[in-house]
């Protein structure tokens, strides 16, 4: 963003930027967080990711604040950047994922800040705690994800358990961040007896803590004993999907292609299957079989529970049958790209 | 990792490094991906994103593969690698998330490789799509999220419709990857369908294209009216939960300080509410109002329906009250650090 010289005062423009630092080795942080950093006048973070930077800090003003001070972090960046200051407010991992971004743009425009403020806002993307754990663990996330938190300091636990209860219910692989702390110790205990109504036991976890930080820590664990694990606030604990393993000490979630290809006969392709294209149970071939087993006598009522998709999902996707011309494209279009 | 030369041959170890750029501007790539590229005898991606990083391949083999193409990018990589080289292989976004990972994994274990193999194998993380389009739109990921891939040449589309149902329903953020192609134009359509069942028509919806490179385009829209915009293969759809708004141009999902700060009056705490503690509707205070209720006369069934939560998640909570040492380490523990 160019900053402007404000012309009636002649002070220079304030900036915030809200940077992610990526897990906290310096290797894993972005070029534009490093730069960022070293263009500030003021880094204001939690404690514990000042310590990460502390060599990017040096003739620096640092503003060190608690956990649970995130909207004091957010007055304190505004103060500074209506001084005219460059604003570096730092978040762990991703500023957007539980970091700054969020409360600063809430107490920003309880000030009546807009985007045509003197003050400008950037955000940095960083890698979260979901990626930086992964990467340590194999390849937990290669389907799809879900990210919740535990921490009921702003969220009611209903919320919470619901969103528990439903991904765990659609096989999603999940993320839990700040799953435990000193105070809040059964939350883990619940998280995991809502997991356990859907997902087997033996389903495997990582408990990652500190990842590429000096007292990186990772266990392998099963859901029907993550509670028992060491879990703290560094911690990230990432549940499998149905499909995900764990061999040689790596937690693989497999993205479908033996759904597609016979990896064991040299990567064929399976009957029926076309590489490049759609599975045949993808959307229009399911489409075109729903409509063939309702043709033949099922209900719309048997079909949901068959395919375990809400009853008027069904019964409007009945109503309205693949057409000649969606198929035509389907077949004719350019592979994806 | 240290490489070691293998003693029968004298030939070098190879190593395959799966490397996450981030979104494609080199400023969001972090330190150790563009030094793994660097250290890379060989450079294997997807076209286009072999494109991205083009100014760091100098001398380098770089073998350019198509969009369906990854189990042969990754057999590519072992006979390479196998050869003594180094290898990068290159994802955009994160190696971990829809990436490379995955698929490199089931084609080492497929072909017999394990840790102690002489090919050493590191995962480099990077901000993944969703991060670097949530940084480009405001603040959306603030709260729970989800990703979800709206491919079904891998994925049967009833289990995708049953993630988006559950994620829907339980009020999640979430990053639609490969939202759209050529082939598959309908898969929005019916992912809209799914939300609408839970979600108001206003929901705001962000469109992000290419986030951080040349023909990068930022479109706000709503779920009602999302499946009309420009989308394809380059884009990202972030949909916001029930409480994410659109200020100035800025998507939002607010944290939930609301919950226990009143920020109209200066940031005070509500009454009932402690700053650094649970919210009073917090896992502890729930279970205390679910026995009092239940006390009061409300079945386990009455209250499933009004916590909206599942009977029998209902039933063993109001077995295991809250035990009194619960209450007093949750009120004596340290505050959460």
């Amino acid at each position: 963003m160019t900053e402007i010289q404000s012309p009636d005062t002649a002070k220079p423009a304030g900036k915030i930027m809200l940077v992610g630092i990526g897990p906290g080795s310096q290797a894993h942080m972005t070029a534009r967080a490093r730069e960022a950093i070293a263009e500030a006048d003021v880094v204001i973070g939690y404690v514990t990711y000042i310590k990460l930077v502390a060599e990017l800090l040096e003739g620096k003003e640092v503003v060190r604040k608690g956990m649970t001070e995130e909207l004091d972090r957010a007055v304190s960046a505004l103060e500074a950047a209506r001084a005219g200051k460059k604003v570096a407010l730092i978040s762990s991992g991703d500023a957007g994922v539980y970091g700054m971004a969020g409360p600063t743009f809430e107490v920003l425009f309880q000030a009546g800040w807009t985007p045509d403020d003197e003050v400008k806002v950037e955000i940095v993307p960083g890698a979260s705690a979901l990626n930086a754990c992964a990467a340590l663990v194999g390849a937990p996330l290669t389907h799809d994800f879900c990210a919740i938190s535990l921490s009921d300091l702003l969220t009611p636990w209903p919320v919470i358990a619901r969103r528990l209860d439903a991904v765990a219910s659609a096989d999603f692989v999940v993320a839990l961040y700040n799953p435990k702390s000193g105070r809040r110790t059964r939350q883990i205990v619940e998280a995991q007896r809502l997991f356990l109504r859907h997902r087997r036991a033996d389903t495997p976890v990582a408990i990652v803590k500190s990842a590429y930080r000096r007292r990186e820590r990772i266990e392998f664990s099963t859901l029907d004993r993550m509670a028992e694990a060491d879990i703290g606030m560094l911690t990230t604990v990432l549940i499998g999907n149905s499909h995900t393993f764990v061999r040689h000490g790596l937690m693989v979630t497999p993205r479908g292609y033996a759904n597609k290809y016979d990896l064991d006969a040299g990567g064929d392709t399976r009957e029926g299957e076309k590489p490049g294209r759609s599975l045949s149970t993808g959307l229009l071939g399911w489409l075109d079989t729903l409509q063939a087993e309702h043709a033949a006598g099922a209900s719309a009522e048997a079909l949901a529970l068959r395919h375990r998709l809400p009853l008027d999902y069904i019964v409007s996707t009945l109503s309205e049958p693949v057409e000649a011309a969606e198929l035509a494209d389907a077949a004719t279009a350019g592979d994806e790209a």
